[in-house]
């Protein structure tokens, strides 16, 4: 299974955002909304075996489980509109249970240690420090940690620093954490491509 | 230069789509938005020396210059509305003439054939029967031609097969365009990537 984590400094925790203002008054969730799209679809369909964790503001955690999704097209309004559910259904969730909103999309009250801590596989942090990913051999079941359009902060590389067991970067220019997403999946799909 | 030229087959010739709905009345302009975003930016920047040329319906085309280029943001909402702009601009566009809507941005009345007569460099068809990008040698000065989320057409595929010195794929899945661009990039940016 490939995981994706993505932080969301500046993430909306409440549903009460604007669809049309995702950049601003959203806090960037437009960038989050990319991730979401460029860890699920392939073209013409979802791929199997992925989950996304969205953590908003450290407080809120959105899982996306490509195995059971519903309702789900690649735009960015779509996507934020199926995040805006999952917060609207965020009181459903108790402790650190999740409460689902749609087909595939459970909210919980975590933050970002919680998650590190529940994510399975090896972890992965995306970092424009990291050794490059040429020359990291692909794990079989990655969780990829990424930071949205903020680096992280040092509390949370100090927690991903204990948590992680590679650091990598996708190559000499700093993308995008949506264009990272892509780039990983690529590199892991293309692993051993001569024999497609 | 890197130079992309995708083609939209259901997108709007006229500025009067609703922002609200990219995929639906916009005839997937989402797909184009994205692309345009993947084709021009990385983390906190434009990338210098790259053109993004969108073919719409076969006969107007914005071409996007990202050496003159203002006032974009890498969500699909802003992009579409300098997309709306420039088609307002269009009857500006006298014969194949371009007309700047904003800076960097162009539109003409061209067609797939005249965007192809237009470009310069290497012209590379992007499409899932290539051969994988990894056995390929970089062009130094590539043109990428790749489709929205419909095949070419027969026409336009003669026309590509007449203009393309190669066809080449991303990988074993199949991606969105968007996500290919990315995928393109990040080929020709990690070309030497150990000297860094």
């Amino acid at each position: 299974m490939r995981q994706f984590v993505v932080i969301g400094h500046d993430a909306p925790t409440t549903p009460d955002f604007p669809l049309d203002d995702l950049p601003g008054a959203a806090g960037r969730l437009d960038v989050l909304c990319r991730c979401v799209s460029a860890a699920l679809f392939r073209s013409h369909g979802i791929r199997d075996d992925v989950a996304v964790f969205l953590v908003l503001g450290d407080e809120v955690t959105v899982r996306i489980d490509a195995g059971d999704l519903r309702y789900m097209n690649p735009d960015e309004r779509n996507v934020a509109s199926l995040l805006q559910k999952a917060l609207d259904a965020k009181d459903q969730a108790i402790g650190h249970r999740e409460a689902e909103s749609t087909p595939g999309i459970h909210v919980s009250k975590r933050g970002f240690e919680a998650v590190l801590d529940a994510v399975s596989g090896t972890v992965v942090e995306l970092h424009e420090d990291g050794a490059p990913l040429a020359d990291v051999e692909p794990p079989a079941d990655p969780t990829f940690v990424l930071s949205d359009h903020r680096d992280f902060t040092d509390e949370e590389a100090a927690l991903l620093a204990d948590a992680s067991d590679q650091r990598v970067r996708v190559g000499p220019e700093v993308l995008h954490a949506d264009h990272t997403v892509t780039v990983a999946h690529n590199y892991l799909d293309t692993d051993g491509f001569e024999v497609y």
